[in-house]
C-alpha cells in the first residue's frame, strides 16, 4: 500500500484511522526524550570501574609524572599513545585535551579567528568574509560554533560514501571558503562512512584558499554495531601524501565509550600544526586531569581493549537500533512516505519524510510527550530546505520505550504524509 | 654590618669569603626545583579520599542529574553554591569550568577578542590597539596571555595595599586601556592584599574605555598562612555598588586545595556578564566533569569545610615559609642588600636584590643545581626594569631542601651584591 498510489478516499480514510491511533497514544500521557545521542544508563555501568581507585594506582604516570600535581600540557604519554591509536595516528600528531572535543573544535576554530591557521597566515577574524563548506545533514553543534563566529556556512548534500565531491570542487575555488566539517565515519545523524576515494580527494584538492582546513569530527572512529570498526583511510596520511600535510584537523573522543564529559578528548594534526596549536595552548592551560588520563590509559589499555569495551556498547545497542528500524518496516516499509538509513555504527538513525512534514512530524510527536531533536537541526541556521530531515537517537531510552516513541513518531509521519498528499 | 657601609677592602674579604662557600655548595651536586608554585606531596595527600569511590555516591547530584552522563553547561548546583561561597557571592553569578582557572581567563580574554565584551561593544580584535594595566610584579601566566593576545602591557606598580591607584587613575584615561590583571588576596609573587579602599577605587574610577575589564585572579583567596583568610571587599558587590556592575571578572579554584590539574575552577562576576559568557560557552561544550564537580562538593562540603582543608594545608606551609625568612634573616638581614616579603598566605616569597642583580643571581643558583624561576618572569615581557625581583617558591622542596636552596640563593646575593657594590 504505497501512500502516493491511493485514491483521495483511501487516503481519508487512512488519516482517520492512524488519528484514532494517535489519540490513544496521546492519552497514555507519555513522557520519553530522544533529542539528544546520549548512551543509556546500562552504557555507563560498563565504565564504573572508573569511578573508583581501580586504575589509579600510585597516582603516578609510567614516566614518574605525579598524575595529583600541575603540569603536562599535551597528555601523558600513556594517554597519547592509547589516544594516538585510536585515531590512527601517532603520539607526536596529537594533544590530549580536556573532556570535550567539540571544546577542543571551538578552541581551534578560535585560535584561526584570533592568531590564523599559521604564524604567517591572516586570522580569520581581520577577513571580511569566512564561509565553511557543511556536508547535510550534519551536527547542529558544529552549525552552531560556526553561526557565533560568523562564518557563513554552505551546505552540501552528503551522499553514501561522502559529501557531493563535484560540489565540493567547485566551491572550494573561492578563496573564502576557508574550510569544511565532516564526520567521517559513522557520520551524525545518516550513519555514513566517507569512501578512501573521497577522501583522498579531499585532501588532494586544489583550494583557493592557502588555509584551508578540514574539521574532521572522527567522534565515532570505533562505535560500530557491525563486526567490527569500518576501515578508513587516514585523513592526516591522505593530506601529508598529497602535499597537504596541514589541511586536517582531527577529533575524537572517549565521550560515548566510558563517560561523556567525564571522558578525555584528543585533537590529532601535522607535527607542525599541534607545534602552532601547542603555542597558543601554553598560554591557557597548565595542563588538563592527568588523574583522568591515568585512569582512562589504564581502563582502556591499547586499541584492542578499545574496541573489546565497544563491543560491550555494540551489544547493548544492537537491540536498539533493531527496534527502530523493526518498527518503521513495520509501520512504514513499502508505503513511500519514508526513507531511513541503516546504520553500521554511530548513534543516529536518519529519516526523511515527504518534503514539508518534518516540523509537523516532530511537534505532533511532542505534543504526544514524545521529544524528537527540532527538525532543522540538523540543517545550517535550523534550515532543511525540504524540511523532510529528522535525527532519531535511539541510544538512552529503554527498549520498551523506544517501541513506543517509534510507534508514535511512525504515526504521526502517516498523519502529515497522509495530508499532505490530500492537499496535492 | 651593612654592606653599604663597609670599604672595598671589606667587601673584597667578603667577596673572597661567600665564593669560598659558593664553591663548596657546588661541590654537593645539587638539584632542586624551586621554580613553580606547586603544592608539595604531603599537601596532596590531604586530598587524597578524592581518588577513590567515597564522594561520588551513586554518582547523582543532589538535584538527581546523572553525573556520568552529558549535561549541565555551568555546574550542578552543589559545586555552584560551594563555588560561589568561596568566591564571597551567590550561585547565579557563577560558572563552574573545567579543571583550570588561567583556562578560563584565557577564554575570556578570546571572548572579548572575538565577540566583545556584550552585545553592543566592539570586539577587541578589531581594534588597532588594546592596553592592560598590569601591576608589578606580577603573575607570568597573565602576562604570557596579553603577550600572546598583542595586547599591549603597561606595568603599575603593586604597592603594599595594592596597585599604585595615581597611576592607575591617569591610566584609563585613555579609552585603549581596556583593563587590568590583579591578584587581590595574598598575591603572586608579593603576598599582597589589596585594601578595601583600593577595592572601591578599582570599582568606582571613571574609565575611558566603557568596556573596562578588571581580571581578578583570586587564586588565594582561601590560602591563608594567619588564623584566616584575610576579609576582604568583594569587587562583584562593589562594582555593582559603584554602578559599573559588568566591570569585574573574578576567577578562582581548587587547585591548590585538592589536586592542581585536577581541581575544578569558576568564574564570576555579574549575572549579566554570566548570562553572555554562556551564550557563548554554550557552543564551546556541552558541559565540564560533573563527576568531578561531585566528587569535590561532597568531599568540602561548604566554606567552612574549605577553611578547614587549607587549615591543613596551612599547617605543612607554615614551616616552609618561616625556613625561607630564618635564612633570610640570618644569612642577609641587616646587610641593607636585598628586601623580602614575610607573606600571611599565598605560595611565594617575594624578594628585590640591589639593582641589577637578580639575573645573575639566578643563574648563578642555577649554576650550583638550584633552579628558580628566571628573573624578570614577574614582569611584562620578561623585563624587570631594575632586575631585582625574584619569586621564591617555597611550597614544593621538603623542609630540608628548602633550607639549602634558600642557603644557596643568600650566598649566590651575597657575591652578586659585593661585586656590584665593588664596581660602584
Amino acid at each position: 500500500m504505497n501512500y502516493r498510489q491511493l485514491s483521495k478516499e483511501e487516503l481519508k480514510e487512512v488519516l482517520a484511522q492512524e488519528k484514532k491511533r494517535y489519540q490513544e497514544l496521546v492519552e497514555k500521557n507519555l513522557s520519553y526524550d530522544m533529542t539528544r545521542g546520549k548512551p543509556g544508563s546500562n552504557q555507563l555501568d560498563l565504565s564504573n570501574d572508573l569511578l573508583g581507585e581501580k586504575y589509579i594506582g600510585n597516582a603516578k604516570a609510567a614516566s614518574g609524572t605525579e598524575c595529583r600535581n600541575y603540569g603536562v600540557l599535551d597528555g601523558i604519554p600513556e594517554i597519547k599513545k592509547l589516544m594516538a591509536d585510536m585515531m590512527g595516528t601517532k603520539p607526536e600528531n596529537v594533544i590530549v585535551g580536556g573532556n570535550s572535543s567539540l571544546n577542543m573544535m571551538f578552541d581551534t576554530l578560535m585560535r584561526f579567528m584570533v592568531f590564523g591557521t599559521s604564524a604567517d597566515s591572516t586570522p580569520w577574524g581581520k577577513l571580511d568574509k569566512v564561509k565553511f563548506i557543511c556536508p547535510v545533514p550534519g551536527y547542529d553543534r558544529h552549525f552552531l560554533i560556526c553561526e557565533k563566529l560568523g562564518i557563513e556556512m554552505i551546505p552540501v548534500e552528503l551522499q553514501e560514501d561522502g559529501p557531493d565531491m563535484e560540489k565540493v570542487l567547485e566551491l572550494v575555488k573561492d578563496p573564502a571558503v576557508k574550510g569544511m566539517w565532516s564526520i567521517p565515519k559513522y557520520s551524525n545523524p545518516s550513519g555514513v562512512v566517507y569512501s578512501d576515494e573521497k577522501i583522498c580527494q579531499l585532501a588532494s584538492m586544489e583550494c583557493a584558499a592557502p588555509d584551508f582546513t578540514i574539521m574532521w569530527d572522527d567522534a565515532y572512529t570505533v562505535h560500530y554495531l557491525g563486526d567490527a570498526p569500518a576501515k578508513q583511510k587516514n585523513l592526516i596520511e591522505a593530506c601529508a601524501e598529497a602535499g597537504n600535510p596541514n589541511r586536517a584537523y582531527v577529533f575524537g573522543s572517549t565521550s560515548k565509550i566510558t563517560f561523556p564529559g567525564s571522558g578525555i578528548a584528543v585533537l590529532a594534526s601535522s607535527v607542525e600544526n599541534i607545534k602552532y596549536s601547542l603555542s597558543y595552548i601554553t598560554a591557557q592551560t597548565i595542563g588538563n586531569d592527568k588523574l583522568n588520563q591515568l585512569r582512562h590509559a589504564n581502563f582502556l589499555k591499547d586499541y584492542d581493549g578499545i574496541v573489546a569495551h565497544m563491543e560491550k556498547h555494540a551489544e547493548i545497542l544492537r537491540p536498539k537500533f533493531n527496534a527502530v528500524l523493526e518498527v518503521l518496516e513495520e509501520e512504514l516499509g513499502g508505503l513511500g512516505i519514508l526513507e531511513w538509513t541503516k546504520p553500521q555504527g554511530g548513534y543516529f538513525v536518519s529519516i526523511n519524510t515527504l518534503d514539508g512534514c518534518a516540523t509537523k512530524v516532530v511537534a505532533m510527536a511532542n505534543a504526544c510527550g514524545v521529544k524528537f531533536t527540532p527538525a532543522g537541526a540538523t540543517f545550517p541556521y535550523r534550515k532543511d530546505p525540504r524540511d523532510r530531515n529528522i535525527r532519531i537517537a535511539p541510544t538512552l531510552p529503554p527498549l520498551e520505550e523506544l517501541y513506543e516513541a517509534i510507534r508514535v513518531l511512525c504515526v504521526c509521519i502517516k498523519i502529515c504524509s497522509a495530508e499532505k498528499l490530500l492537499e496535492a
